[in-house]
C-alpha cells in the first residue's frame, strides 16, 4: 500500500510538481546531483505531502508558497537520512546502496551537510515568515538530540518513557512541524494550526513505532532495508521492550541485545523470540492508538479532500510495509 | 600573535561578551555542553569578530544585534571543524582532542548536525534580514562543495586554478560573508558593504594560504594540530604545488604526496624537499599580496579604531603561526 493511492488528483498533481522542485534543488552542482539523485528518488514524501495538505487543508494554497519549503522539508529529512546511515553504518536505504557505503563517511556527511545548508537557502530565499525558519531549525535540533541521546545508549534497554522521548525527538516534532508549517503558510488561524500540528505528533509517534516493528517483520525486499538493522547497530525499540517483560526467553533476549556485537544467527534468535510473543501485535495496538488520537486531533472544518487524505495517510502509517 | 592585541578597548569588550553568548548557545543539553565546550574554547574568533567590527565600522551598532549572528558564525565555523575533522580523521584541533576521535564518527556527525542547527535557530530567533539567512545557508553550502571538491581528489596534484577555486569556496567565501553579513546588520551602504565584503575576500585567501604553509613549518605545541596533516589525508596545498613546480627533487616529492599512503617518514622527507625550495617563501608572497588586495578595498571612511583593527588583522593573518 502506498499512500499516494490515498490522496487527491490536485495532491497527486502536487507530488508530481514536488518531485521536479527536489531534483531542481539538487542540480547546483554535479557531483551532488549524482549522489543525491538516487538516495532521494525512493522516497515516500510523507513529510513535504503532508505540509502541503495542511497548506491546503481551508483554501488552496499557491504552489509557488508551498513548494520551497516542501523541497525543503525533504532535503532535510534525506539530510538526516545520509548522516543517520553513517551512524548506524547502514550499506542499503530506500532500496539503494548508502552514501556511506558508496562514497565513505567523509563525502556522507558532506552531502548531508549539503543538503541541510540547501535546505535553509531555498527557505532563506522564498521570504517565508520568521517562525518557519526557527521551527525548521529547532526540528533539526531535535532530531540530533534525539539520534545523540540513542547512540549514547545502545546495547542499553530503554524506560518507556525514554523511548518515547527519543521517537518523539527523531520523529513525532519533525511530522508535526511539517503540519504546523503547512498552517503558517496558508495562515490557517493557531487553534486549527495547533490541531494539525497535535495530528501530526500523534502521527509520527505511531509512524515510530511502526517503523520499529519492521525492522523485525518487514520484508526486506519492500523495505528496501536488511531485517534486524536496529539490533544489529545496538538500537533497542518498543518489540524488543516489550518481548523482554513478557517473554519466557527474556534472558536470552537481553544477553543478545545488550551484548554488544550482535551476528546475524543472534539476530534470528532474537527475531524468533520476539515474534513468539505478543510484541509485534502490542505495538501496532499502541500505534494505533496514536493513530486514533491523530484522527481526534483534526479540524472538522478542513476541505473535504483534505481531511480524507489526512485520514487515509493516518491509515497508510499503521498499514504499512515499507 | 595573538589578533586579539589588535583591537580596541571596545572590541576586546564585545569578544568577551561574544565568548558568553557561545557559552550559552551551546547549554541546551548538558552533553552538547561537554562535548562542544573544550571544541569551541581555543578558537581565534577570527569570523565573528569580522562581523563585529564591520558591523561597527560606521557608527557604533547595538550589541543584542550583532551577538546572536556572531555566535551564530563561530558555531557554524565549530561544526565545519567538527565535520573536518571526521573527514580528516584527524585526533587533535585547538590544542585539544578533537570529538571524532572522542566519541566516534557517529557521534561527531550529530554534533555538527545540532551547531549548524543552533546557528540557524539563533539567526532565525533574532528578525534578521532575510538576506542574513540566505548568506548563511550558501556560506555552508560552499564550505560543503569545497570540501567535497578536497575529498573527491586526495592524492591529486590540483592546478592552480583548482587550488584557488577550493580555498575560495571552503574560506574566502566565509570569512567575506562575516564582513558582508556585519554590513547588512548595521546598514551600511551597499557600496561600502561590497568592499568589506572585498576584503573579506582577500584576507581569506590569504589566511587559508598561510594555514596550508602552516600545515608544514608550523610550530604543533602553538597550531595544535599535527605537522603534515593535509599531506597524509591526502589534501595538496600551494606549498606543494610550488615545490613540484621547482625542486630537483619533484619526481620523489610527487612520488609521496601522490601515493595514497603516506607514512611519517614520507611526511618528514617531503617536508625536507619542500623546506629546501623558495615554496614557503612563494607561497608568503603570495598571502601578502592578497593581504594588500585586502587593504586597498578596505573603504576609507571607517571608524578610525575599527579601520587599523581590520588592517592589524590583516596584518596578523600573514604574521600568524597558528
Amino acid at each position: 500500500m502506498n499512500f499516494v493511492a490515498a490522496l487527491s488528483e490536485t495532491a497527486e498533481k502536487n507530488l508530481r510538481e514536488l518531485e521536479e522542485h527536489i531534483r531542481q534543488a539538487i542540480s547546483d552542482d554535479a557531483f551532488i546531483f549524482e549522489a543525491c539523485e538516487p538516495l532521494i528518488r525512493g522516497g515516500k514524501r510523507l513529510r513535504p505531502m503532508l505540509m502541503l495538505l495542511c497548506a491546503n487543508a481551508k483554501t488552496s494554497c499557491p504552489n509557488e508558497r508551498t513548494m520551497p519549503l516542501a523541497t525543503a522539508l525533504e532535503l532535510i529529512h534525506t539530510a538526516s537520512l545520509v548522516h543517520d546511515d553513517i551512524i548506524d553504518t547502514s550499506k542499503k536505504r530506500r532500496g539503494v546502496e548508502t552514501a556511506n557505503s558508496k562514497y565513505g563517511a567523509q563525502i556522507a556527511v558532506l552531502i548531508g551537510d549539503y543538503l541541510f545548508a540547501k535546505a535553509f537557502q531555498l527557505v532563506a530565499e522564498n521570504n517565508y515568515d520568521g517562525r518557519v525558519q526557527a521551527i525548521l531549525s529547532k526540528l533539526v535540533k531535535n532530531l540530533c538530540v534525539g539520534e545523540i541521546m540513542q547512540d549514547r545508549s545502545l546495547f542499553v534497554v530503554p524506560t518507556m518513557t525514554e523511548y518515547y522521548q527519543r521517537i518523539n525527538l527523531k520523529t513525532a516534532i519533525f511530522l508535526s512541524s511539517c503540519c504546523q508549517l503547512g498552517a503558517i503558510v496558508a495562515d490557517i488561524d493557531s487553534r486549527d494550526g495547533e490541531s494539525l500540528a497535535a495530528y501530526g505528533t500523534s502521527l509520527g509517534l505511531a509512524f515510530q513505532i511502526i517503523d520499529d516493528v519492521l525492522d523485525f517483520v518487514g520484508d526486506e525486499k519492500v523495505t528496501g532495508k536488511p531485517r534486524g538493522g536496529d539490533l544489529k547497530s545496538g538500537v533497542i525499540t518498543l518489540p524488543v521492550i516489550r518481548a523482554l517483560s513478557t517473554s519466557d526467553e527474556a534472558p536470552a533476549l537481553k544477553k543478545i541485545v545488550t551484548g554488544g556485537a550482535v551476528t546475524c544467527t543472534d539476530i534470528d534468535a532474537a527475531i524468533e523470540i520476539i515474534r513468539a510473543t505478543d510484541a509485534v501485535n502490542y505495538c501496532k495496538t499502541r500505534a494505533e492508538a496514536h493513530i486514533e488520537a491523530a484522527r481526534v486531533n483534526l479540524p472538522s472544518n478542513l476541505k473535504t479532500s483534505v481531511g480524507l487524505a489526512l485520514e487515509q495517510i493516518a491509515e497508510f502509517v499503521v498499514a504499512r510495509t515499507r
